[in-house]
């Protein structure tokens, strides 16, 4: 399932970044509570909001869905 | 602006399967007025819908997203 996999896929990088889910959200100024429901694979999340996930990880869009 | 960049790279893999907007909606039972405003640009599309587009192209998330 595509929202599982991103969202393990995101877990994945924000881990790298050392933050927790928490920091993690308040740096990209996105709801933690969001955030952490994107994490658990339960969004259909929208691309703007992948958009700026991704940013804060410092990666591009191709980046971040490699090996999806 | 995301969304822009994200249809227009998406006209361009359509228009190499050489289909219409219409036949290429049909072909991946998505709306065809929806999947206009998807190459315009103008939605903030859903990870399941671009899953979609990508699969009916073929290629990989991250091959759809590549230059972007």
């Amino acid at each position: 399932m595509i929202t599982k996999d991103l969202g393990n896929r995101i877990r994945e990088l924000r881990k790298q970044t050392g933050l927790s889910q928490e920091k993690f959200a308040l740096q990209i100024e996105m709801d933690r509570t969001y955030f952490a429901s994107v994490e658990a694979g339960k969004r259909n999340i929208s691309i703007r909001n992948i958009k700026k996930i991704a940013d804060g990880f410092g990666v591009s869009l191709s980046e971040l869905f490699e090996g999806l």
